[in-house]
């Protein structure tokens, strides 16, 4: 058996690079051999001892690409490292990460959207090399999304919301492989009818989404629930905001219940690939769609260059 | 590049097993193709895609083996079929699995004690198709800390005790592959100069280690925490009950607070593989270590047979 890639089916457009030396402080998987290397991503990569897949023990980043250009990459690459610190792993090594990313953008054919996801893992058990690869790939059609919204649900996401200064070695804040409970509670959403989830503190504030950011318009503000509440750093918001200022708006941080984010007068979830997603009904009720800053945000989202 | 499997130094006795399918409830691998086959341990068996590497989207079990013989192997299955449905993977099939495990353990060089894992993922994103495999290696030398013991520190959790009944989607008490936090608690730990944890709500009860079940004596009884608390249901306390039974001790589930806990007359993290490790320290405070009571669980743990 030649172990357990995808065997048949359609391949979809997709480029996988596996860096040779993802930290400048761990060895190279194979000394004197170049930075990086293409793989075939239909054939097997990891080691069933991969610390990625036994323990869920690494980090990722998703980096949007517009016609070829990833957007935020330095920002993404600032996280990338911040989460290899929470987790004491080796620190990734920027430029080796940066050219294995462009890399994987150059090998695919072109398209109007992609998207590379970055992977950095504690490598096999005892062997004190992390495992790092690159996984470039078309991104799916959002624009429905974009324009008619979305159905989200709050949940409790079982942590008070300054768990990540009580308690650091939570991983609170850190973009770990250990998603198991990101993707159950889309499953739980979709159960109850929607179609995602805002994250609520034990004690009752609004924190993120599975896989983005709460962003939400008050007036001719733009707010955002704020850092240091065990939630990313939003790379996306962060864009957001910059174009929000650029247009007039005030931009700010907030840390609010439910029931207020339910006052305001647009929500958004958003995030690399699926960039700005209007929140059209949260817990069952319905909320305006402020459909013309959506256009605007998601326009100069896509026209990002850096 | 071939992969990143393990590519130089000792190869341990160790034994891989993939199955080609892991749940009647989802197609085989490869059609007509044995239900499972040996795979060498030192060449890649996963895809970058695969969803326990990507997103800890899966389950495990590990089992104890002592001169070949699968310690509490019914317990397991139950636990791991108990997990997989918490997140709603393809259930697993008890026989196909069972036959794997011996099978994995047939291969290995016969030990004393050794140990297999089992993994369950979701499989490639979008194939339908979950990813098994067991794992077989001979187990370290643990004999110093199950007399010796081990220096344990308490750790918030983060989550309240009542938060499996509140909040399933946060899938505690399901043995994922999401163990990002049960690693860097360790770490953490560590930085304490103590060895272990024991992880306590954030309501202040005493719930369980990141890889092992509390279990105490007060008098002539033996206590664990219990059930129902997002903790796992411990096969090795289960064993040691029905042996302290036997020995005339009684046991039973009591609620408690890290303060209650060390008052207690002896404290053991109990698991699967290092078995009964008595705690000699908690938080920096001396415990007594009821040396009688571990040799009689060690050796009967050790003598097992199922």
């Amino acid at each position: 058996m030649q172990g357990l890639a995808r065997q048949n089916g359609p391949v979809p457009t997709t480029a996988l690079i596996v860096l040779n030396q993802p930290s400048a402080d761990a060895p190279p998987h194979s000394p004197g051999a170049p930075a990086f290397a293409g793989h075939d991503p239909a054939s097997p990569l990891l080691s069933a001892l991969d610390l990625g897949a036994t323990r869920g023990d690494g980090i990722f980043e998703t980096i949007s690409v517009g016609n070829g250009r990833p957007q935020a990459l330095e920002h993404h690459l600032r996280r990338f490292a911040s989460s290899a610190a929470a987790l004491e792993l080796p620190a990734p090594d920027a430029d080796a990460w940066r050219s294995a990313i462009l890399a994987a953008i150059d090998s695919l054919d072109p398209a109007e959207e992609s998207s590379v996801k970055t992977v950095l893992t504690r490598g096999i058990e005892g062997d004190g090399r992390p495992t790092g690869w690159v996984f470039a790939t078309h991104s799916p059609d959002f624009s429905h999304v974009r324009t008619e919204g979305i159905r989200v649900v709050t949940l409790d996401r079982g942590y008070r919301h300054d768990v990540e200064q009580t308690s650091p070695w939570l991983l609170a804040g850190a973009k770990t492989l250990s998603y198991a409970v990101n993707r159950s509670v889309v499953r739980e959403a979709n159960r109850r009818g929607a179609d995602e989830v805002i994250f609520v503190s034990s004690d009752g504030f609004v924190l993120e989404g599975p896989s983005s950011s709460v962003v939400f318009r008050v007036g001719d503000r733009l707010v955002t629930p704020g850092t240091g509440l065990g939630i990313l750093d939003g790379t996306t918001q962060a864009s957001i905001f910059r174009y929000a200022e650029g247009i007039g708006l005030e931009t700010g941080f907030q840390l609010l219940t439910p029931d207020e984010l339910r006052l305001a007068d647009a929500v958004w979830l958003v995030s690399s690939v699926r960039l700005a997603a209007p929140v059209r009904e949260l817990d069952g009720e319905p909320l305006a769609i402020d459909h013309d800053l959506t256009a605007g945000i998601n326009r100069h989202l896509r026209a990002l260059t850096e």
